[in-house]
């Protein structure tokens, strides 16, 4: 079972085919960088369309169990979240209605503060709002994933001890092994995984060691280390993969609407746009090289299995919807 | 079984508990007259909250076997629909959209022209638009119900013919029985019956010969006549229970923001309000007396029990998402 934990491609049928050509059988995809509750519900539609359009290669992914669907017709379930919680704009009621519809997992930021909690970007972490506190209850209470892939420390460490199920950190990586600002220090993951939560490892080049230079070999290597130390179950992929879009994209990722100067994130002004992924991840059709990757450097075959998919495929199945009680 | 095809209360404990009294296992509701999408989702919200804070007296009604579910645990199964297109707005994405949240019946008109067809109080019916035909096909391809309860003649019977599906109108009664401008002549009734659909009687009491003073025993004859003539399996009640509203609320459903003059509708000048009930149907209680009114002018236990309830079933049953292949 292959699962991957964060794409926003330019989706089209040719990336479609790639993700059943790397056999992966669910992928959480953005539908939100900025966009307001009403540009969101027009991200569902298009999805909507996809699924009428191509309903041999992908299904929506609503439940875990999507996923066994999904293999067992050999399609792709796709399971939506927001990089950012402004699709609930100040209506807490929003996260039922946004489940409703099929989102699964909501970053409390992106680079910035929100009205829930700091991004990674800003100098000041004030920890989790008093509206953050709330809209974290209540995405307990439906099942829709807290993911702090893009916030601050502080933020991101009482999010994971306040709410209570686990959270995720849908992609980065160790800071330790590549210091980025977007990449988590030691405390952030182990508060994670500590309360049960998931690490996804990003393969976006500005988050590997030597950025696209990376070898395959070192990010093996990486994934095992952070295994031995935070328990290989809660961690898995999330790729960051952005494939095919044009540097506009990147741009209003990183903008949105919030200034009207430029802000380069992770790039620069002399680089400021998408970088060019490692040679041994070019796309969906790559995750098999990721596999073999692992096992080269000494994980057992269930460790990989984990990795690759069947954790996500756990977290999902404990994450979504109402607690049973 | 007791279904009620339309109602419109003041929602609140006491009128949850009444539902629970008059033995009502499943009710459709409107939660749209004259919203946008937006506040449209806003009511989704507040029901969201009535379901959370009264979850032993209703639940969300999505699917028919949600009708079996309340009833094996003494629940109303509640679900909902929209008296006009406004919803939607211009978007055909936004049908598949309202549908996930949990529409399940959609009038193309309330009084007025609509983008989709001509209400009943217009002088000119042109019958269904060009957004109106495709969105019918919208609505037949996700399962959402076209209901023709306040649309005009023409519109009505092309809407019967163009839809794939079998249609409603919820709520109404014959013209011939009581000659107001929301009742229905006898070729509407018949497009609308011999395409499958299903017809609601109301006892709104603008609807009923003699008004308020309508007896339980011509209503009833009225129902028995209209069998014989277009097959009992047809019909339905749609009380149209309009409970614990102030008469700003008729005003808003008369007027919405549509004019800045007053419409008293199918009031007067000098009877502005919500009129008053019948003396046999007060609320949610009273429909028993219905059931033994219709026992009382002869029809049999078969009949009586498919106007009550079944055949309003077998039609959510058949109507209420994509068709099976």
């Amino acid at each position: 079972m292959r699962i991957d934990g964060l794409q926003y491609a330019n989706w089209s049928e040719k990336v479609f085919r790639q993700l059943r050509e790397g056999g992966v059988d669910a992928v959480h995809v953005t539908i939100a960088y900025h966009e307001t509750f009403r540009e969101t519900v027009l991200n569902f539609e298009k999805w909507n369309h996809w699924f009428e359009q191509y309903p041999d290669l992908i299904l929506k992914g609503r439940w875990a169990s999507d996923i066994e669907v999904a293999r067992d017709t050999g399609r792709t379930a796709v399971f939506f979240g927001f990089q950012n919680p402004s699709p609930i704009e100040d209506d807490i009621g929003l996260v039922e209605i946004l489940f409703d519809l099929g989102a699964r997992f909501m970053q409390l930021t992106y680079n910035n503060q929100s009205l829930l909690a700091t991004g990674c970007y800003e100098t000041n972490d004030s920890g989790i709002t008093r509206m953050g506190r709330q809209v974290i209850k209540e995405m307990n209470r439906v099942g829709l994933v807290v993911d702090m892939s893009h916030s601050a420390d502080r933020s991101t460490i009482e999010a994971a001890e306040l709410s209570e199920r686990p959270i995720a950190i849908t992609h980065a990586n160790p800071y330790e092994w590549a210091p980025a600002l977007r990449n988590k220090r030691d405390d952030v993951i182990r508060a994670v995984t500590e309360n049960g939560g998931m690490f996804g490892f990003s393969v976006y080049p500005h988050h590997l060691k030597d950025k696209s230079d990376c070898t395959l070999e070192s990010f093996c290597e990486m994934i095992a280390r952070t295994a031995e130390k935070y328990g290989v179950r809660h961690l898995g992929i999330g790729t960051d993969l952005c494939q095919d879009h044009p540097d506009s994209v990147v741009e209003w990722m990183r903008v949105g609407r919030w200034t009207r100067e430029m802000d380069f994130g992770e790039g620069s002004a002399s680089n400021p746009g998408f970088p060019a992924m490692p040679s041994w991840f070019r796309d969906n059709r790559d995750f098999e090289k990721i596999e073999a990757g692992l096992l080269a450097v000494g994980m057992n075959s269930d460790e990989v299995a984990g990795i690759m998919g069947e954790n996500w495929r756990r977290f999902f199945a404990e994450s979504f919807g109402p607690k049973e009680k």
